[in-house]
C-alpha cells in the first residue's frame, strides 16, 4: 500500500488514474480547486503548502499543465511562455520541490504527449514542453538518491477529447483514459527510471 | 551570396560559424555587447530592434544562451527558470521574430547540445532545455511558409571548453568549434527543415 498524489485529479486523465491507483493504493487526489487537497503547480510556495499538508508520500503523479495552441506566425514570445512557465515548470518544480518529501524508493511521474515527437499546426508550444519534459525526466533519473525514481508518461489523444479537439487530430489512434491510465500505475509499480512510457 | 546573422557572434562556436559563412557570404555578427550589432536574445524589444537594424536577411543561426547547472538535489525553480528564459525562450523568441525578416526560402538555426540525449550530473536544466529546442525545431519546421527552414546543431563538449568544465565531460569525445560549425554551414546551405544536426 503506497501513499500517492495525484495532481490534476479531476481532470479525464487524472480521474482514470486515481480510478486505476485507487485500486490498490492510498491515493490524495488534488485539483487547482477540487479534490482532496489543492495546489497550483506554478506557484512554488502552493507547491510547498501541498506537501506540508500531505506529509510524505511515496509516489507523485502530475497528470496537469496547460500550453498555448495556435499558429506559428502569430505566437508571441508571451504565449510561448504559458506552456514553459505552467505544464513545463509546473511539472518541473513539483519534482524540484517534491523530490525532498518522498518516502526512499518514491517515484514521481509526469506527464508529456504525442505532440512532443509527433507535431501538429497550431501546436508549437506543446511539441517543445513535452520534449523538454522527456529531457527533465532523463537527467534527473541520473541524480535522484535514495532509490527514487522518474519516468513520463507520453500518451496520444485521448478518445474523450478528440472531437473536441477536431480536426487537428484526424488520422490519430486516440487512446482511452482507462488505458493511458495504465501507463502510470506501471511507473508508480514498476522499477524504471528516467522512462518515457508511450501510449501511442 | 546570403546575408546572415549570426547571434552569439564572439562565442566559441559563434565565432567558427563566422569564420566558416564568410568565406561564401555576408555575415553580420550580433554579440549582446561584442560585434557588428548588439542585441540581447532574452528581450523581444531587443530582438526587433536587431532586425530593424539589419534588414531582411536570408539566415539567422543561434550560438547563444545561458543554462543553469548544479545539483537536483538543491535545484531552486528560480534557477530551472535560467535556461528557460535565457537558452530556450531566447532562442524561440528569436526564431518566432525571425520569421518574419527572412526572405523566402530562408534558414533558421539554433543551437542545443548533447546533454539532452546524454545528460550529466547538474546538467537536468541543460538537458531539458537542450530536448525542448529540438522540440520546437521539428513543429516550427512544418509550420514555416514560404520555404523558409529550421533546424538545430547539437553539439557535444567542445574541445576548447572541455577543461574549463572538468570533470563533467570526462569520457566524452569533444569536438573542435572549426568542426561543430560546419553544421551550422549544412544547416544554412542544405534543404532540410526540422532535422538536428548532431556533432558527437
Amino acid at each position: 500500500m503506497k501513499k500517492i498524489l495525484v495532481i490534476g485529479a479531476s481532470g479525464t486523465i487524472g480521474r482514470a488514474v486515481v480510478s486505476a491507483l485507487s485500486a490498490w493504493h492510498e491515493v490524495i487526489a488534488v485539483g487547482k480547486t477540487r479534490g482532496a487537497l489543492q495546489a497550483d503547480i506554478t506557484r512554488a510556495d502552493s507547491l510547498h503548502a501541498l506537501f506540508e499538508r500531505a506529509g510524505r508520500v511515496d509516489a507523485v503523479v502530475a497528470a496537469a499543465g496547460r500550453v498555448h495552441f495556435g499558429p506559428l506566425a502569430e505566437m508571441t514570445p508571451e504565449q510561448f511562455q504559458i506552456g514553459l512557465h505552467d505544464k513545463l515548470l509546473g511539472q518541473v518544480q513539483l519534482a524540484l520541490i517534491g523530490q525532498h518529501h518522498l518516502n526512499d524508493g518514491g517515484s514521481i511521474t509526469l506527464t508529456s504527449g504525442i505532440l512532443g515527437d509527433e507535431p501538429l499546426r497550431s501546436g508549437a508550444n506543446a511539441s517543445t514542453v513535452n520534449a523538454a519534459l522527456e529531457g527533465f525526466a532523463r537527467a534527473a533519473a541520473i541524480e535522484l538518491p535514495r532509490g527514487l525514481r522518474i519516468n513520463v508518461v507520453n500518451p496520444t489523444v485521448l478518445t474523450e477529447s478528440i472531437e473536441r479537439y477536431d480536426p487537428l487530430f484526424r488520422g490519430f489512434e486516440p487512446a482511452d483514459a482507462a488505458r493511458v491510465a495504465q501507463a502510470y500505475v506501471r511507473s508508480v509499480e514498476g522499477a524504471q527510471t528516467g522512462r518515457v512510457y508511450r501510449v501511442w
